[in-house]
C-alpha cells in the first residue's frame, strides 16, 4: 500500500513543516502586536494547531492528531522561542508574517484535503475542510489578535482561492490515482507560488458593485 | 411513524430554506463591509452552517449534517452569487440583512431544537442547543466581520429572547406531541414576528441599572 | 476506589464553583459594557461554559458534561440574576471581574487537569487542555465583548502562566498519586495566589525586544 506509506511518512513531515511556519507566522504577529512570551506562544499554537483541530473536531477523529502527538505541541514552542530570540533579523516582521503564513496555506490545504479523503469525505466536503485546514489557523490567530482575517479583508490579495484550488487539485489527483509526493510537492509549489504572486501583483477578487459610495461603510466596524 | 416522515421531509425544507437565509444575510453583510466575492461566500458559508456545526458538533453527530450533504455547502455559494449580482435591487442593504437574519434565526431555532431532542438532550439543554443553532451562525459572521454580535449588542433590540421562546414552544408542543408541519410552521412564524415587531417597536430586555455614568464604558472595546 | 470518589464529588464541587465565579465575571463585565440582561446572560453561559466545551469536543467526550447536567446550566443563570441586581454593591467592577476570574482559572485548570488524565491524554497535552479549560471561557468572553483577551494582551499581567504551573503540578501529583482533596485545594490556592500577586505586583512575562520604537503596532489593530 503505497499510499498508506505516504501517508505515514510525507505527510506527516509536511505536517510538521506546516506546524512550524504557521507557529512562526503567529509568534511574529504577537512580536508585531507588542505582545509578551506568553502571548507568542499563544499565537504560535493557535495558528499552528488551530485548522487541523477545527478539521479533525468536524471529522469526528478525536482527540484531534495535535492532541496525540507531543511533538506537535512542542514544535511550536520551540518557534515561539526561536522567533523570541532571533526575529530581529528577519527584515520587515509583517513581510516575514505573509510568507510563512503563506508556506502554512499551501502544506495545510494538501495534507487537510488528504485527510479528509482518507475519512470519506464526499470531494465538495474534502475541498472545503482542506481550505478549512489551510485558513482555520490564520483566522484565529487574526481574531484573537484583533486583527481582521485576511480571507475577509476589504482590500486582500487572493488568500483562500489558491487554498480551495490546491485543495480541488488534490481530490482530482487522488481521484485519478495520481497523487503521490512529486504531485503532493508540485501541489504546494503550486498554491504558495499563486499566493506570493497574489501579493506582490496585487490580485484580488472581483468586488461587488457598489451602488454608491457608502459613507458608512468604513466606520460599520464594532 | 409520521414523526419521522416529518424530520425526513419538512425538517431538511425548513434547514435548506434557513441555510438559504442565513447565507443571504453573510452575504449581504459582507458588501457592507465592501469585502469580496470570496468575503461574501466566506460569511455566506459561516452564517448558513456556523450554528448548525457547533450543535452536531455537541452532540457528537459528527461529521455535522452540512458535511454529509453537499447541497447545504453548495446552497450559500448560490446564495453569495446571486447576492452579488442582485444586491443594488436590495433597498437598503443592513435592513435586508436583518430581515433575513430574522428567517434564519425563526427557522433554525426550531430544526435545531427538533435534532436536540432527537439526540434525547433534556428539556433544558435542547432549548439551549435549539437556541445556539439559530444564533451561532450570526455570531461568527459578526466576530469575523469585527461587528458586535447582535445578541450583545448594548442598544439591541430582542435577538436571542425570540429564539429561546421558540425553543421552549418546541420542547413543549414534542412534549404532548402536538409538533407537526403546522404548529413548526406556527413557531417559526411567531419567532419571525416576534423579532421584526421587537426591531419595528424598539423592544429590549432590562439592563442592569448603572450606579453612576459610567465614564470609561465607551471606550472599554479593544 | 478512593480517586474515583474523590472525582465524583469534590470534582463536581470544584467544578461548580468554577462555573460560578467564572459566570460572575462574564456578567459584571456584560453590565460594564452596558449590555442588557440577556447580554448579561449569553456572557455568563460561555465564560462558565465555553472552555469545558472546548475540552470536551477536543476529547471526544460528547456531548460536554455541560450538556448532560442541567445545573451547569441553571448556574450561570442564577449568577446573571444576582449580578443584575447586586452588582451595585460590588465596588469598582472591574476589580471583581478580575477576583472572579482569577478564582474561575485557579478551579477549572486543576478540574480541566484532572479530565483529561481521566481521558488518558498524555502528560503535555493533559498540561494543555487544562490550561485550556482555564483560559478557553475567558477567552470566549473577551472575543465575543470586542474586548482583547487578557491572556494576550500586551500589557498583560501573568494569566496563563498561573494556569499551565497549576496543571502541571496536578500532572505531578497525580504521577505520585499525592492528588487528593488537600493537594488539589493547595494548587488551586497557589494558582489563585499568583494570579492575584501578578496582578497586585504587576509581575509581567518577558517581551522580545523591539528592534526600534515600532510606529505602526499601536495602530495595528483591526
Amino acid at each position: 500500500m503505497p499510499a498508506v506509506t505516504f501517508n505515514a511518512t510525507v505527510e506527516l513531515a509536511l505536517n510538521y513543516i506546516g506546524i512550524f511556519v504557521f507557529a512562526i507566522s503567529g509568534a511574529l504577529l504577537a512580536v508585531h502586536k507588542n505582545y509578551d512570551i506568553v502571548g507568542m506562544t499563544v499565537l504560535a499554537e493557535i495558528t499552528a494547531i488551530g485548522g487541523g483541530v477545527l478539521r479533525d473536531l468536524i471529522l469526528g477523529a478525536t482527540p484531534p492528531a495535535s492532541f496525540t502527538d507531543s511533538v506537535t505541541f512542542l514544535l511550536p514552542l520551540v518557534a515561539a522561542a526561536l522567533t523570541f530570540f532571533i526575529h530581529q533579523r528577519m527584515g520587515r516582521i509583517q513581510a516575514a508574517v505573509l510568507v510563512f503564513d503563506a508556506a502554512g496555506l499551501a502544506l495545510f490545504c494538501v495534507t487537510g484535503t488528504t485527510k479528509a479523503l482518507a475519512y470519506h469525505m464526499g470531494p465538495v466536503e474534502a475541498i472545503a475542510l482542506g481550505a478549512l485546514t489551510a485558513v482555520g489557523g490564520g483566522i484565529m490567530r487574526d481574531v484573537l489578535a484583533n486583527e481582521q482575517p485576511a480571507v475577509l479583508r476589504a482590500d486582500s490579495e487572493l488568500y483562500a482561492v489558491p487554498a480551495v484550488l490546491g485543495a480541488a487539485l488534490v481530490v482530482i489527483l487522488q481521484r485519478f490515482t495520481l497523487y503521490n509526493p512529486v504531485t503532493a510537492a508540485i501541489t504546494i509549489a503550486l498554491v504558495f507560488a499563486l499566493r506570493m504572486a497574489a501579493l506582490r501583483y496585487g490580485w484580488r477578487a472581483p468586488h461587488p458593485r457598489q451602488r454608491t459610495p457608502n459613507p458608512s461603510a468604513p466606520s460599520a466596524g464594532a
